[in-house]
């Protein structure tokens, strides 16, 4: 492809708009311009990523033995009334009415559909497995839609469903989707962790997510170096030993006037006593309910760990200005000793004594709290992140942290569907059974932003070879030199000759216009045709992941770069 | 691909919703399933066949220098504001409103977002051609969808939008997409024709169409085999000679009595006169304005060229109620003389005497009736359809007609869209100009369906090679005996080795239902394993477009099938 002709306005400045990197170069690299919140036209590069991302995709969901189909964007309400969720899923559904005033929504996933399809067709665990996927556009509405293509309203995903007629067959559909995104991600060469997961709204049990490492991702990733655990922050875990248990004498709880000092921070400075022996207590209402929750002062709360603890559907922060009116204390003040509702408090709460914490009564804390002597909780259950140090759940070593963009979600979802939806089929026996299905979400438009977030520099992108829109660009330093024009022209047409995807920079615009715009757009190799190297019967050769350059010669580039992408 | 495995659930029965034999087709063979009306899912069979047009249409248009993209789906009402089409599109266009209650389309077509994305970045004469296309679904609100995929409300497109700097740059990219458009009808081996065509709704000049003939097309085309003329019935002009002109001396006219007789037939037989001798005169009203049309009683009114004639954007029957009530007399009785409204004749009324028409009475004609003696109309235009057996209009011979599907059609839009949506550039000269765009539409899912309106008998869909979802299928007649299904796997295996995409039947079904399946779903060559011919190592080869099997070696089929794809 001649730049003279490729569709690719670079932008020089950072739009305003964008607040994560993805964002920024895709804008910049001319790869998508946005048409509303959350929704974006793709341009030929980003065509071109996409392309291979779902090439990849298509192949080991085929060679997994899923077949792919096409179902309906537009979708009619009976179908998610049975299964339940047309009134569940709220504002974050795109609505519709047709000319007749029947309603449809924009599928944000599949299920319904596809479980019809098949509970229409089969009929025997004779017809079973069946695994369908498909590639579409999908639709969330967003409240605030944003991170460019991270969190849109429109936007491209595979998703596929698995039916068979027992668990340990799922079991086997399970496997060969995990293994099929494990090979996805291997061949888009980026580094990333399968993770344990909360199965939130989907339902379900067992499920991962796969996650691309970067360290703007907006999820923090727990792992073992020693075993395979790995776990989204949300679901990890937090283990203990005997180790853990800090034993102290109960001291005198006594009240200390701590005027203004509010947060953890202040009040640890304040009374020069380290965070780590701090109650941090925080009032919630769970559905309808207020409660406290205590931990220690160093540690997050983990809303899902405790919403999933205590069996709740609706958690919200309580009304500071409510509570100071009808309790009579503010946020920084409140401690759970006295405290007239249930509190809940965190397992490593019960290794600690003598604890800080608000004395119910603005401008004022205790010291030496402890629990079971000053208070009670309703349950001591695990609601804290875990963090890096913590132990592994599953061996002894210790924890580490990153952070990660989720790219790829499965999960067994068992007969929750096939039940609402009363999908069924005749087994061995002859018995109607619920079929036992799976699902299996692939964000394509969102795998091409992380693999961005994983792959760039202060100059532009940088693409893992396999998903690269081109692989190689060549630019000659000034296109009115005959020379160099010949040699780059005699290129071009060896490198396409061999399949290999190549840009020649036509243009004619200053050398150092072209090299930024090809750093800027991510091409994995550069080959420049400049005077001085050309008097040698050598071109200079760059890898967009390395700092130098090398001269090669003109006769040897080709093999060189057909090497490169051969490997 | 073993057909035990394939999700392919075929119907014995014809689907009673199931009008057209494309639709029928698709139903039994498992290609399509209804999701709601007008909406389908496309199953792996479907899928196959799409990605395969689709493959062809990618190569093509690349080809032809364009260039693909990804738009969005869902269309902020803003952009459709701009081009004055928000009002315009009425109950045809999908509507909703996001979480915000902002306006929302669902795209029936992208004029309105590519010229928005064009505009934003070229910006110079330097930076165009610009052609891009796209591949998606497409959105209309018919208001009653029938015909499976023929007339749909989502369906696939392939959509192409060209920007050029002026008329003659215009003709340039028309003609490369004209050439593409070919060359894809011709490469998926369907016959077909390119017909000039009306413009319609989305206005511009020059326009194209691309019809897929078959028996039960909804379109009907005139062309002359003599030169290259042909045109949709819609568009078709008709032109006459001096031999057309039948010249009679004028007769004294007469009220004759024609009691209950109100068709063109029956006052034909009644007074014993031919239809061609016959006034079919018509009350229409045209932008609120009742008219009357004339025509020869042996021919059709042509809405379309009427409405063109006459400059009228609302065109309806007028209604005989009211009509019978007003003018005192029935539809069956009008008649142009004496009639107090603008009368619009045909060309053809003028070259004909002695005529009959109604007396604008119950149960009366009259008989020797001559336009300019008897009545004068406002216009004589040419607004009927042309029929096999007119002239030529490009050349002397007679028209032939057939008929046809629309599965593509190209328009040259000009400033339509460029002025509305005020997209400039700067030309040569440093003047801003409106881009001159143009566009190119290529039915994706109807294609599917015309080649099949084109392709069947009544044992199911025959498959041109090249949009087969596989090529081969191999039918060992009893998978329980080993040196069938031994034969059978191995030529499998040959056959997948050289690339050729084959289904083996390996369910342990009656011969003749695995024969009734394959040819339902219409794989164009079948290979038959049985015990006879196995015998003297040879198995039975079948062509799905020819009656006859012929028995081949089995050392020689493989190259057989290969030598007949390669072709």
């Amino acid at each position: 492809m001649k730049a003279s002709e490729l569709f690719y306005p670079t932008l020089r400045e950072v739009p305003n708009e964008a607040e994560i990197i993805s964002h920024q170069l895709l804008l910049r690299a001319g790869f998508i311009r946005k048409a509303s919140a959350g929704i974006y036209s793709y341009l030929p590069l980003a065509n071109r990523v996409l392309k291979k991302i779902m090439d990849i995709v298509r192949e080991e969901m085929d060679n997994a033995g899923a077949q792919e189909i096409i179902m309906p964007i537009v979708q009619p309400k009976e179908l998610w009334e049975k299964s339940g969720r047309w009134s569940v899923y709220g504002d974050e559904m795109f609505r519709l009415k047709d000319r007749h005033e029947r309603d449809f929504a924009l599928g944000p996933t599949h299920e319904e559909i596809v479980t019809a399809i098949v509970d229409a067709d089969v009929h025997s665990y004779r017809d079973m497995p069946v695994m369908l996927y498909q590639i579409q556009n999908k639709y969330r509405d967003e409240i605030r839609p944003r991170f460019g293509l991270m969190r849109g309203r429109e936007f491209i995903m595979k998703d596929c469903y698995s039916f068979d007629n027992d668990y340990d067959a799922l079991d086997i559909s399970y496997k060969k989707m995990y293994e099929a995104y494990k090979n996805i991600y291997e061949r888009m060469n980026l580094k990333f962790r399968v993770v344990e997961a909360d199965s939130g709204a989907i339902g379900g049990s067992e499920n991962h997510e796969f996650m691309v490492l970067a360290d703007n991702g907006e999820s923090v990733i727990v792992y073992c170096d020693e075993c395979n655990y790995a776990a989204n922050i949300e679901k990890a875990e937090c283990k203990y030993s005997e180790d853990n248990i800090i034993k102290e004498e109960f001291l005198d709880i006594t009240k200390v006037s701590t005027p203004e000092q509010k947060s953890i921070n202040e009040v640890s400075n304040y009374l020069n006593i380290p965070t780590n022996k701090l109650l941090k207590t925080m009032l919630y209402v769970a559905d309808g309910e207020l409660i406290a929750i205590v931990l220690r002062g160093d540690r997050e709360l983990n809303e899902i760990k405790l919403k999933n603890s205590i069996n709740c559907n609706h958690l919200d922060i309580a009304d500071e200005n409510r509570v100071k009116e009808e309790m009579g204390f503010s946020f920084g003040y409140v401690g759970p000793v006295g405290l007239d509702i249930k509190v809940y408090a965190d397992i490593e709460v019960s290794m600690v004594q003598n604890l800080v914490c608000g004395a119910n009564e603005d401008g004022f804390h205790l010291i030496n709290v402890n629990m079971g002597r000053d208070f009670t909780p309703e349950h001591i259950i695990d609601i804290r992140n875990a963090v890096e140090g913590d132990k592994c759940p599953e061996c002894s070593n210790l924890l580490q942290a990153t952070r990660g963009i989720e790219v790829g979600h499965i999960f067994k979802l068992g007969t929750k569907y096939s039940e609402s939806m009363n999908a069924t089929f005749l087994d061995q026996n002859g018995t109607n059974n619920h079929m036992i299905m799976g699902c299996y979400g692939i964000g394509v438009s969102r795998s091409m932003a992380a693999a961005i977030e994983q792959n760039y520099d202060e100059n532009g992108i940088i693409w893992p070879l396999p998903i690269a829109p081109y692989h190689v660009i060549i630019v000659p330093v000034n296109v009115k030199k005959d020379d160099q024009l010949d040699v780059a022209m005699s290129l071009y047409e060896q490198l396409k000759e061999k399949g290999i995807e190549v840009i020649i920079d036509d243009r004619d615009e200053r050398a150092g216009v072209k090299f930024k715009d090809a750093d800027l757009i991510g091409i994995p190799m550069r080959v420049t045709i400049g005077p001085k190297s050309l008097k040698e019967n050598k071109v200079e050769f760059k890898k967009r992941w390395e700092k130098e350059s090398e001269l090669i010669d003109i006769y040897e580039i080709v093999n060189k770069i057909t090497n490169i992408i051969d490997k």
